[in-house]
């Protein structure tokens, strides 16, 4: 029920502010000072590394892991596979941004890799989420030469039974960004409305949602509740920043001061419609 | 003449508007956020990868390239010819920014090669465009070692014949950034005021430059409007930001601001000389 | 005494925006464009490179060196031991920040080198200093599995023994930042008051402090004097900017904003206690 979800946001954006968990991630260099201060700004605490034992001591430390496969380095061959494999023995909860899936013969081998880890949250625009599933063939796949660098090209409606496909395989939750998003678990489906299109507008926004979910995932039982927090946060933000900043270099520095300062109730209140539970 | 160069401005501003093209990119790490920050407030769309098969991915699917050498890694031995070997394959317009050139033998051994790839457009300030020129034998170079870091230490003056050779032997455009910007295709040179020296007080203002002539360089047939564009844009963008702000902190968001905003006429109609014709 | 220290700082200040010093830094990822910018807001002129031959290179050219350990990249093993070793042969003034030493193989065998090289100025958190004490077998030290990620979870008090064993050992100087700064060259302990607590509500405040010290140290005698310019500043600068600002994103912006609008005489005039000399 919705009134039972917004209870739990609440909940999760309370915790976070209280214990300040910390998230390692392998991220990409292009967003990655962006990411780590939004997960800042919600409350956590962000660690980013690139070699293999050093993600694997910041999955053991941290509370939760997020990867993001951004812009990848020939180490990600060792690192990605060592992390994800822990990750998948110790049961922590943890985010894979699958971005450009499709693109280069490393991603693509990394990403078949992550099948076996199941990440908890997977979270991607619609384009991605499509390759995604096609890659691991799910149901609702599609081929990734459909996709289009590291935009969407795909509508979200597209790619909602893709989305689920991928929650039920991984037992997990999956994102898929739009300008509706969309969150399942392959039985719930909630859509979240409101947010401003400026956010496209910037570089980093998907990246740092991926990492300020990871930072979600560290307070909850339920990771969609997680996942469903840190939607709701940023498309309240982005409403507040875009109203308050006169364009895209203005708004993300709004957008970080919303972030911080929004109550757990405002991040609740933002609109979403639960359409399969 | 200079009603005609005004025309094609306008043209690439709103036609980068309408098209929002993409453009892959293998730049530094310093200011890689900047820089797509940059292309996208424009109307563009970016995408940044080191892989060497990603590169030519990027290289094949984008609309143009850019190639910044700020900061190298060792993968850029494999990533750099391979992406140079293809583009000019290809015949795709694409920009090149030697940032450096001098520094190191693996950057040197890169911008050896480029000499036979041809970048569409070559920009760098005074001290980069000397050294380029004087590494690959072009009349008007100087030897590297004159290049202090990334900061001009020569005039732009200093550096015209240089750029001229650049632009004649690649037969395409040379841009020497500086107080004022020189444009020239060999034959053609424009000099470009205005703009606003704090500019130079944040990083990455050179790297965003040629991000964003690359963008402007998907929608013309002649590259030298491509150039003249991104010139112009920064210039009026600098100094509208410089007037509405305190700081080179608040300038940046300001800056990209403006980028965003500018009316394809407020960009046209920035003052610059065609000094040759 | 105190009187001297604050003729030094603006003396410091000054000397700086006069002669516009070159840094080069090997430094990470997550932070790197805040640095640059940091060091161009107090009027230096920033490089970055991951390439030993590079790193060299800034060595012999630039006025002192920063070295940050945040995010290691496999290059680091030769590049950092080069870089190392060519400032200790030539005696220049370098800053080093042993960011989450502890973590990873590369890093800890990095930062046992460093032991013989002696940094000038070595900057961290309480737990970090305390976690490179006890890797170097000074007193004071303890060992670096209290470390929890990046984040300071020790007193400045207690690493005070360990500053002051680090400072003996190197000849040079330990910051170690916190709610207080404490400064030390093993004879002279300064603690610095004021500052915001808001900036630890952005990543890169630390390495950015880093940075600027690097800066400072190009114009000083005194390293000491160095080190407590930079602490100086950005107490101050924090301060003015947060209120200016509503949160960690324009917070930033502000920040950049008074590194760069400060006097010389309103960076003295932050409070800071000779405690022992």
């Amino acid at each position: 029920m919705v009134s039972e979800l917004k209870q739990g946001i609440i909940q999760c954006v309370e915790d976070v502010k209280k214990n300040n968990p910390m998230v390692g991630s392998v991220t990409n260099t292009v967003t990655i000072n962006f990411v780590a201060n939004a997960q800042i700004a919600v409350g956590g605490s962000a660690s980013c590394v690139y070699m293999p034992d050093e993600a694997e001591t910041l999955v053991e430390k941290g509370d939760s892991f997020y990867i993001n496969l951004g812009t990848i380095l020939p180490i990600y061959e060792d690192t990605l596979p060592q992390a994800g494999r822990l990750l998948s023995d110790t049961h922590k909860n943890w985010v894979l941004d699958p971005v450009a899936v499709g693109i280069g013969s490393l991603r693509t081998r990394l990403l078949r890799q992550f099948n076996a880890y199941k990440p908890t949250i997977i979270k991607g625009n619609a384009s991605e989420i499509l390759a995604l599933a096609g890659l691991w063939g799910l149901e609702g796949g599609q081929a990734a030469s459909k996709v289009r660098g590291v935009d969407s090209t795909e509508l979200v409606e597209e790619a909602t039974e893709a989305a689920k496909s991928i929650a039920e395989h991984t037992e997990g939750v999956c994102v898929v960004s739009g300008k509706e998003d969309l969150i399942t678990d392959g039985r719930r489906v909630v859509r979240v409305k409101g947010g401003h299109e400026i956010l496209a507008n910037i570089t980093g926004s998907g990246c740092a949602l991926g990492g300020v979910i990871a930072i979600y995932a560290t307070q909850v039982e339920d990771p969609f509740i997680a996942a469903l927090t840190g939607v709701q946060v940023f498309k309240k933000a982005s409403e507040k920043a875009a109203e308050a900043s006169e364009g895209p270099g203005t708004f993300q520095a709004k957008f970080l001061d919303f972030l911080h300062n929004l109550t757990p109730e405002e991040i609740a209140d933002n609109e979403f419609e639960l359409v399969e539970e």
